[in-house]
């Protein structure tokens, strides 16, 4: 039985691990840490908590050792605390965006700022089980990709690693509010934000470098706010190299997912959910990914879907733990997602 | 372990009752029967069973015996089929209106049809643990209420039991689209029934019959289709008897839910979710209950909030069936909604 | 052609002034005042606004005289700055709650503060065409109502002029997020907003007493918000007095709103939009009224439907100014509204 | 003043250029052809022409000799109709795809069907005045563009025209619910539809093969249904051709539309709506056109929002029935949008 803390966990994929880790057959206490909340109810900040837990959220020093540790803060934050919780945590699982590049130049390219513990980049592994599942059996620091990078890598890389594409994607993104965070803004009014199709990032967003980082294909995203809370979708277009056939391409996708408790192949021909859609997983931690191809052209579209608080953060964190922890992945996940919703 | 049927299985309802059957840790065997999909695959139609199951729908001819069957039909099938489950199953749970009401005259009245087996109206145990709780533990037939009955009746049946209200209810019911089940027509398309306010029943809404027949409280409902897939809340307009004051009201609904399983008494001072909301409700069985009082008049407004496929359909169901089985209600039953969503 | 001015014109109720008055025949110059945005170009705050206006903000020092000044601001800033306004418009149309009230007593319980310029309570013509046509033709200061109260007057007046209808009106209203106004705050953010149906006034909310005082009738109202940007509907519960009958309500109605030119009659029997729904009058200037009845009881239900900043607010608004005027009420006032929408 | 006829005129296209002509100040006469509703009301389908038009439906045969005829037609209706209407009216404006490409092999691959009048498709001049304005200022015959190739156009002509991109374009695009039409289908019921990213086309959308033949750029288009009623929005990436920089790319788009009474360049630095989102254009005519250059890779990414049913519809061909007139282009369309909405 582990036990384990949040910090930031008033915001809202701190929300989603409170309620994954509360509910966690191997996890026997949760300190759930906001410097905001500290000392008020985490109900009256998650009201899906109610009758689930009368915790308190607790300060940082409230923290004493623990067996893992969930850092869910800004970006440009977890680089200036990890030594605190490194040393109060055995394992440390940071979901903010400092850790997830390897290169500091790349780093300071998206970020906009200089890497402030870039001898710990190499520390990190990559919290993609996908890719990285044994490294991750004894990963201590653990960096979670973004949501949108979570969904394009896992879409793009079963092509990448075979050699089957053209070194150059172009990645079109999707997603929900809450992506933005809980912090209230006039651009995340809802009013505003409502019925959106907002391009906040048409070049350069940052979960570009991920893909790139992780599948060897220099990439390009633009990324759009659409009417939707929870959901990232992301259309990939590569070009299939010299005589790759559509039967090379399923077969890529089948050899490494068809093992993959969170991963599923979604391509059909007919019936309303034929590609991968995020509205059915909300709360689950399915990425679903699928294809299509141009004969005309010899282009293919990649499509993946996930909830960004789930596979796309929480989810998957909880997954990374329960791979440290030896128990069955999909221990605390078996949430399948809802229809209709 | 039990082996149970969803006749009516390709529903939205029929859906639900099949996520949770499935992932319920005392069934073995769950039959999904559809006319119209028999032989097709069962997550073609409910795309969130994806790697839950692959199983395909069946015909009603291949059920035999099991220890409970769920009728999730149409309104006037179950009480035509009735004997042909009765003869194979157990325990019959009926999740149409044709047993909800006790009397052959009002059930005319409201449903526009004479009732074709009204010796059989006084077999069905109501679904409402929170009311008949001893009685489901060895009922047979159960006749679980409609989705706005259920949040009407849990709303007020506290005051009604304890005589604090005077013998007149007005309630203000709100639906999901999903309310309207799965088959396509004009009012329902995307484009019609998005953003909609929609008035279908500004009186004689057959749930007020219910909340009658169980406060014993003459009741009148508007019901109006509201911006949501899921989702149900009613608000409940009522006197309070001479004398009462809130302590009393305060009183009576914590005795009456203090230890359900399902039922949370929301009213907040302060906070974005003070009173009873559907939407951090979706995919739970939680009805969550508020009241408000207004001093200058005396009269208080009661308001609930449930899913209206979960405590108000399947879920409740299931509930119904764990109380039938002598097993803990919560099995299978666990999932405590999302925020945000 | 008059001279105008917008004070507050940053807001949602501000721009659709600026939008009407920009686009009015007989309008010669607008004035856009806003403190916090003056310098500012009116279409960054309001996109709609682009190639229809390259205006600045100004601030209020740079408005001398002009025909109308519309006041578009917080509650309890019109009572302060009546008098500044006075000096420079010979006509002051009040959108604020100040002056909707004639009773100080009855403004303090629903405000929560005294007024401090009570001497003026009488100046004010309630800005409602339907009910004071002839005193807003020579009317120098208006107060327009609340957009859930104009929802209500509207409905419920026919009725009560008459006598047809008991002395006590219980009514629920719910609103689109707008109502709400353009500032950002966590309730009203986009990933806590939608699909919201938040009981956010149970009892006791403002609108109730214009109700009131403009119909005669003892109003209780509870106001919930709903998953819409902009649109009100009121659904008000009241008793027919003995003898009445559906033929005189539907007299009552026809009489008072057959000559009006934003408010129309809808109760049909068959399709989709039987009863009034906000969806389809958005940035139209109607009020669709409409009434069903339920013969068990003798209670009736009375149903209306506005955009909230159009008849509920800046629309009416500009109705006033052009019967003022003495030009048709219609002027600048046309778009019907888009089906679908 | 013209007698026009509308064909089609219960769809969803057909409603919107009921609504446009009659509010158009040169418009006499309007036949609403429908030969389903043919004897209801008008606004019985389109509710929000109430108190706009007390008309009914007619049939085709009802309507002798007009000016204009639009036909609002099922795709493949138009080619075989074509000869009874233009029989009829002087000028014929279809907005089906029957005459939107000019080369009968490739209506037949993305169609799936031959075409059955290819000897006229010469004779129709493309609906785009930003293109083709001194040409349908004569023309009898226009065929109006698809809505996403409308966006797509209008985003990379001024740049194909000028050869600054090279010959090789993706598009990404999105639509709202109302571009599938008001019949009623499984995947369009409000459930299913709610809340979805539907890629319906990954490849071979058929408005990619007018964006390729409008602008000379060989293209690709994937196509998302979002959450939205309205609304198109297309994002375009695109490589400048070697020794383009951005300042030629800027002036190419203020060249091109500077004097466009419908194209608007939408490509700020700050603000919430910085690039063009089609949420603020429901019901107006504008294209809003932007932006953005990826430095690093020299890649441009051209984005476009419309609204699906105005200038990707019914409103451009009002645009194009005025340039035939010889009348102000913007008359009947000056609408600006709303917000927020």
């Amino acid at each position: 039985m582990a036990r384990v803390a949040v910090v930031g966990a008033a915001g809202y994929i701190g929300g989603e691990l409170l309620r994954l880790l509360l509910g966690h057959p191997e996890v026997e206490a949760v300190s759930a840490v906001s410097s905001r909340f500290a000392g008020k109810r985490v109900d009256g900040v998650h009201p899906n908590l109610r009758s689930v837990t009368d915790q308190t959220f607790c300060s940082a020093d409230e923290v004493s050792d623990c067996d893992t540790v969930f850092l869910s803060l800004p970006h440009r934050s977890a680089m200036t605390q990890i030594d605190t919780w490194a040393g109060r945590a055995k394992q440390v699982i940071d979901l903010t965006g400092d850790f997830r590049l390897d290169d500091p130049g790349v780093f300071e390219q998206y970020y906009g700022t200089s890497h402030v513990a870039p001898h710990l980049l190499g520390d990190f592994v990559p919290g993609i089980p996908e890719l990285h599942r044994e490294r991750l059996r004894g990963a201590d620091r653990v960096s979670m990709p973004g949501c949108m990078a979570m969904a394009g890598i896992l879409a793009l890389h079963p092509l990448a690693v075979r050699g089957l594409v053209e070194r150059s994607a172009r990645f079109d993104a999707r997603t929900g509010s809450s992506g933005s965070g809980a912090t209230a803004g006039e651009g995340n009014l809802h009013a505003e934000r409502s019925g959106a199709m907002r391009v906040f990032a048409p070049t350069g967003h940052r979960h570009e470098a991920e893909i790139a980082r992780h599948t060897g294909i220099p990439t390009m995203m633009t990324a759009t706010g659409v009417e939707a809370v929870r959901g990232v979708q992301t259309i990939g277009h590569v070009t299939l190299c010299p005589g790759v056939d559509l039967s090379a391409v399923r077969r890529a996708f089948r050899e490494s997912y068809q093992d993959e408790p969170f991963v599923r192949l979604v391509a059909h021909r007919r019936g309303t959910f034929r590609y991968p859609e995020p509205k059915i997983l909300l709360g689950s931690n399915f990425c679903d990914v699928g294809f299509a191809h141009d004969e005309k052209t010899g282009r293919l579209v990649v499509i993946a879907a996930l909830d960004n608080l789930m596979k796309g953060g929480a989810g998957n964190a909880v997954q990374c733990m329960n791979i440290r922890m030896g128990r069955p992945e999909n221990l605390g996940l078996t949430f399948p997602g809802l229809h209709p919703i």
